[in-house]
């Protein structure tokens, strides 16, 4: 029972590697800072398909065999998919993984299910119930808006807290073959309800939950915040930053030098118009994929927390009067010495 | 690794036990035979809130405080909650547990949701990365047919072969310590899609993934079907049934004799009008939690396995002319001899 670490956290001793990570984007995000690091983008927002929804399971598809081949593993060496998105019942994960035979688990923690994900291919893995397993996440703009805003063609003013739903999936192959990149730990969020109650100020539900999740991360493993490198959060924008830092601040915690936010950096905010910055699924999921693990297996990074953030809301829990709880997942992401040069 | 089974299954070498279940349910089952193994029933559908996504909630909440309390821990000696629901970004679960301040892993797998749940808990106690754990899901007739099909003010018709979703949730708390019932192994289910589209046909889109994953069960751990005293598959209803046994039959499994379908169990069909039988997550969950636990802890059954199964569909992907894949996520529990007499 060594694994168990303080109250929420978990430290592996046969950490899992990730050795393969791919990443495909939209034709948005083409236009922002961080589409050369992507694998793939798409001038195409159906990606070829009759809509978004199939769009964005085209996405799926595309970006978990991209991951499997570039981990230089075959489909039928995956042993589980861990893999969610933020529409109802999970259609894009189904309908993008469906014809692949692999068991699955569906997966549903908002914005924040990548790292969810990655947590529990993490435990799949570093148990020994698998050899090599996919976590997956994804989003889209345009089936994201019609899920749980208003439709595209009424064209809403959108205010300034607003974030901008990525296009994107993010899919990685989590295995117990070496590589310079592992899954140390993991910290599982709780759900934090501040009694946020504004659909297009998201960055404000989910930072209670980011600085929930990080605090207990630094407790647990009784660290300071310069531990690693980068703290990154997934989608919380500007406004939810600034909440983020001084909610840790109040607690003595001061993560204003090595913090990130990956909506903050995906986008060209005044550029692009996207407001507050990123947000969804694919965010943090592409931003992982494409950036941040070039990063960390290159060394210059040696270790991150990362930290997807969440808004557990729905268009008829919202109609209904109720809040907007957040969660966030975080996992301690660190560069390994190869123990044979490769 | 020795956990590892055959392509799809583990077999727990640690195997979890289940020291706590409760069963909470709403007007409709108060009638069905399934309601004096119940821990509570409820003639009110909003279980004293204003809404039936409330009153889901609020069931979840009962569910979860009630399992925790028969298996005599502490709500702070549960390190986890793994929870789902039938309702779009997961609200019921969402706000029946948000306020429980436990890490909580949101799943999706449809009406197959408790075999999933239950399938990461024993991975998650057998690898020992918690003591104890929660496995919770729910549905409300209510707000699944809001959720999934028509206004309840529009009466509509209802062909034979659909189903009727229980208001329900089963929860169970899934530990190390010692109970007369354990959870020897899974199987975890892929999607199977055979291209059926009849949102009012649930049980013949469920019907081959349950197929292909007892079949894989009984591959993987090579035994006969007669290995257990039960197949109990969630909510197939009588045409799913048919389907299962006929599919089964044309790969030389014959499972007519001990197979049980828990949404066949939990009305009276007849009597209640509601067709083809139950279904949702909270009917394979309750009837587990209420009935099946039952047999298992006393030994009457000695080996059953639990089928949840789910329809992938959500009215975007019906909408949108896309068929309804299935999934099944295949239970192994047992009743387990005490070492000391208690």
């Amino acid at each position: 029972m060594k694994e168990k670490v303080g109250k929420q956290s978990l430290k592996f001793e046969n950490a899992p590697y990730i050795i393969g990570a791919a990443s495909v984007a939209g034709p948005k995000e083409i236009d922002g800072p961080m589409a050369r690091y992507f694998d793939r983008v798409s001038e195409d927002p159906t990606f070829g398909k009759d809509s978004w929804e199939e769009g964005e399971s085209e996405m799926v598809r595309q970006a978990v065999m991209l991951a499997i081949q570039k981990a230089g593993v075959n489909k039928d060496d995956i042993r589980y998919v861990f893999a969610g998105d933020l529409l109802g019942q999970l259609i894009a994960s189904t309908f993008g993984i469906k014809d692949m035979e692999i068991p699955v688990f569906g997966l549903y923690g908002a914005c924040s299910t990548c790292g969810e994900a990655l947590s529990l291919a993490a435990m799949t893995v570093a148990a020994g119930y698998a050899d090599n397993v996919v976590a997956e996440a994804s989003s889209h703009y345009g089936s994201a808006e019609k899920q749980f805003r208003f439709p595209l063609e009424y064209g809403n003013q959108r205010p300034l807290s607003a974030t901008w739903t990525v296009t994107g999936s993010g899919a990685f192959v989590v295995s117990d073959r070496e590589s310079e990149v592992c899954i140390k730990g993991i910290t599982t969020g709780r759900i934090v309800d501040y009694g946020v109650k504004d659909s297009l100020n998201m960055g404000a539900c989910m930072a209670p939950a980011a600085a929930d999740v990080i605090y207990q991360n630094l407790q647990d493993f009784d660290i300071e915040p310069t531990y690693y490198d980068r703290i990154i959060t997934g989608d919380l924008g500007k406004v939810g930053k600034k909440i983020l830092t001084d909610l840790l601040k109040m607690n003595q915690v001061d993560i204003s030098d090595n913090h990130m936010d990956c909506g903050i950096e995906i986008f060209d905010n005044e550029e692009q118009d996207t407001h507050s910055g990123g947000s969804g699924c694919g965010c943090s999921a592409t931003v992982l994929a494409g950036y941040i693990l070039k990063k960390v297996s290159s060394g210059e990074w040696k270790r991150v927390l990362f930290v997807p953030t969440g808004a557990l809301l729905s268009t008829v829990s919202f109609n209904e009067g109720q809040t907007i709880p957040g969660v966030a997942h975080a996992v301690v992401i660190e560069h390994h010495e190869m123990s044979k040069g490769k």
